[in-house]
C-alpha cells in the first residue's frame, strides 16, 4: 500500500480506464497472444517477481520469457488465466501511475479439473503513451513465497 | 478478444455502467430471481454454452432451462455464485456493446466447503434499452471443454 | 439484493470510487493495518456477521476484535487476503449509499498452498466523510452458514 503525502487517489474516469487496460493486457496473455502482451511493457520495462533471483531487464527479456512459458502451457494443454481484482491506483506529482492489484492465477487442462496455483499481489508503474499507459516497472509477490 | 479496427474502446463511465450491470444481473439469478435475472435478455436472445450442443434461442427458452437449475439447486441448498471479473467492453459503431469477462462458478451447500466448479470466458452482446442494456447473444465457454 | 423504488442506481463515477475504496479499505487490513482500516468505519459501527452470535457494537470493538484476529494471523505466518467483487451499489435518497459485494476469503501460509476459505456475501451502509465514505453498518452473510 505504502501511500504517502503526494499520493493523489485516481480520478473516478481514471480508474475505470486502469481496469479496463488490465482486463484487455491480461486477456492478450492469457490468449496467447505475447507479443501483444509485451507491447504494454516499456522498451527498458524491469519485471520483478518474488520467486526469481534476478528481475528481468528490457522488454525483450520480458517477452522472450514469458514466450516459453506460453509455448510450456500450449504444449500441456493448459488454458492458464489471469485473474487481477482490488485494483488500487494512485497518480504520483509527475503524472506517473502507481498501482496495486491483486491477482489470482489458475488454470484448467482438457477434460481437468480448475487448479488455482496462487494469490499475487502485482504493483505496477505506469507510464503514459498515446492515450493509454505502459508498464515501466512490474513486481510480483506470490503469496507464502 | 478478436478486437477489430472498427472497436473503440468503452468510455470510462460507460465501462463502470457494464460493471455495475453484471453484479445486479448475475446477483438476481444467484438470489434465485430467475425471471429478474431473464428480463436482462431480449425476446430473441441467443444463449450458447460449450458444454452444450444446441444454443437456447429466445428468452422463453433461456428462463425455462436456468428455472430448472435454479431449483434443483434449492433442492440440494446449494447458494451457487456467478463471480464477473477482468471486463473489457468495445462499443460498436451501430451502439452495441461487445463485451468479453472472465467468470467463476462456485458454490456451498448448507455446512459444506466451497466449491469452485470451474472458469468460464463470457461474450455478450449488449443493446441498448432505455438508459440500461439488455443481452441480445451470450456465448460462454468453459476452460477445458 | 432488495432494491426497491427508492433506490437510485449509483452515478458511474461514483461506482469506480467505491471499487477503489474497497480495494483500499481491504489491503489495508490484508496489510496488517488494523487501526487504518478500522478509520473507515463511523465511532457507532455496527458489524455483524452470520458466524458470530451478537454483532459487534463500535469501532472500539470492531477494531480490538479483529486486531486479535490479525495477531493470530500473523503468529501462524498466514497472509490473509480479502477479495471484494460484483460491487453493486444503491444511492439512497439520503445520501446514503447501500452496497453489496461478494467476497472470497483466502490465505496462504509460508511455503503452504493457496487456500480458499469461502465465499461471502457483504452489505454496507456508506455515509460520506470529507470526499470519501465511512462505514455505518457491515452485513456479512458467509455461504452455507
Amino acid at each position: 500500500m505504502t501511500r504517502n503525502a503526494l499520493d493523489t487517489p485516481a480520478p473516478d474516469q481514471l480508474y475505470a480506464q486502469i481496469q479496463q487496460f488490465y482486463a484487455l493486457h491480461m486477456g492478450l496473455l492469457d490468449d496467447g497472444a505475447v507479443d501483444a502482451w509485451a507491447s504494454f511493457f516499456t522498451p527498458d520495462a524491469v519485471f520483478e517477481d518474488n520467486t526469481t533471483p534476478e528481475p528481468l531487464r528490457g522488454r525483450e527479456a520480458i517477452r522472450a520469457t514469458v514466450r516459453t512459458r506460453v509455448e510450456h502451457l500450449r504444449a500441456e494443454r493448459r488454458q492458464f488465466r489471469h485473474w487481477f481484482g482490488m485494483v488500487d491506483v494512485a497518480v504520483q506529482p509527475d503524472g506517473e501511475l502507481h498501482t496495486r492489484m491483486y491477482a489470482l492465477a489458475m488454470s484448467t487442462v482438457v477434460d481437468g479439473p480448475l487448479r488455482i496455483h496462487g494469490h499475487v499481489v502485482c504493483r505496477d508503474r505506469l507510464i503514459p503513451r498515446g492515450g493509454s499507459w505502459t508498464v515501466h516497472n512490474r513486481r510480483v509477490e506470490v503469496d507464502g513465497v
